[in-house]
């Protein structure tokens, strides 16, 4: 397959660097587009304010890719539009220095990169690893080059869609199975730690704790958290469809009447 | 009303300052905790590898509220979090200088603000004006007031849900009335302006075309560009739940099967 590659950490970062080889080694032809510098809870940023440049990196000595002054979204638009003779295939992104599950999801530049990578008609896949430390990125690369196979074998996914796929940091032994779940939407007790500098002013170290609830077997929070590897089908489409017909039903819209209004207000 | 208010133009920018003039003229309790500087395009981003600081900022010799070195999400967490001694009844982002639907959500600071406000249970709301320049905010202002008379009058939105309000760039009298519309998600014709540095230096200017297709009238795009004001509940699950069923059903999750795999894959 003609893979894009790219992540958040960066382009040296290992997950990136790891999985490359492992694509590589699998016959894949893969074009590096990834952030020059690490790009962690960027979310869905793009650069419209700073031009961008698109660098060439060598790695040991061998052409690895390109590094790009930008966002994760923005490595992805860049490289289907202008540094790729030809659109890839897919758009693969990670493997990402931390799990992206629950709420996290919309923080993750991870999770971007493949939902840009969806915006633009290209199936996409996000791969985390739910470690924050000396990280093994051996399995996480081996179910990665599995899942491919299995796309390419005829399990494809919708148009639009990008899959979250989490790997939990255990010994391969120690893995209880995969499971298709839903985006856990429990909010995390994150905290502020407020400290104060030389010159005596005030400066906030932003935190995140622990998930308050973990959510039923059905999300990605509480089965990554059990010892699955957990796929999420994601999509760009932010509409609370169920509450949006309950507001045309329940909502008064008379009560915005315009003041000077042509026609009866239309929902 | 206590009122968080914020943006991603930055504190000092018109949208927001009338606003904030206009909703205490209409006796609401209103603190001000918006970025220092503009931040547009930043989506959901959160700083997490740099210290926040808060500053008190003035205009015209008056307090006007509390200026913040990060994202609209960093401003809303902070907010609740350190900044308000009460948490906010609402929090409301805007006015933005150009509309935020149809994919453009994503890529969006001020509507991510909401959605943080939404995430921390709070009712949120985002407001945008479909104009680019010459903006004048007397319009969005007044609709902003009644809708959240609106939202006090009874006609709450759900728990999680946060309202991204777009208003035509036109006079009172040619605004059509009001919709209750679902997110375009229809791509756009960006594209890259390449040029050459005076040091000889590739760079890139990313630019967003018009969208592809403006998708049928019960979406946001459709809609404000016939001269409604739209109105989208919106809601930070991204999981397509359509495609998890299928997937579900038609994928061989035994394709994944784990090397060492103590019991059958699960779903």
């Amino acid at each position: 397959m003609r893979i894009l590659l790219t992540n958040d950490d960066g382009i040296y970062f290992k997950g990136l660097t790891q999985l490359y080889e492992a694509l590589r080694g699998a016959g894949h032809d893969v074009t590096v587009v990834a952030p020059e510098s690490e790009q962690s809870a960027v979310g869905h940023a793009i650069t419209i304010n700073d031009p961008l440049r698109v660098k060439k990196i060598a790695r040991d000595g061998t052409f690895l890719g390109y590094g790009v002054n930008g966002t994760p979204a923005d490595c992805v638009k860049i490289a289907v539009r202008e540094v790729m003779a030809q659109p890839p295939e897919l758009v693969l992104s990670g493997i990402n220095l931390g799990a992206n599950v629950g709420i996290n999801v919309l923080y993750s530049g991870t999770v971007s990169a493949a939902t840009e990578g969806a915006i633009l008609g290209i199936p996409s896949v996000a791969v985390s690893l739910d470690a924050l430390r000396r990280p093994d990125f051996s399995f996480a690369t081996e179910f990665t080059l599995r899942l491919l196979a299995m796309l390419q074998g005829g399990g494809a996914i919708s148009r639009g869609v990008a899959l979250n796929v989490n790997v939990p940091a255990l010994p391969k032994e120690r893995i209880n199975g995969v499971r298709l779940v839903r985006q856990g939407v429990s909010g995390y007790t994150e905290r502020f730690d407020k400290r104060v500098d030389p010159r005596e002013h005030v400066y906030y170290w932003q935190i995140g704790g622990p998930v308050d609830d973990m959510g039923d077997e059905r999300t990605d929070t509480r089965a990554l958290s059990e010892g699955y590897v957990t796929i999420t089908p994601i999509f760009y489409d932010l509409t609370h469809h169920a509450e949006l017909e309950r507001l045309r039903e329940s909502w008064r819209l008379e009560g915005l009447a315009l003041p000077c209004e042509r026609k009866p207000p239309d929902i």
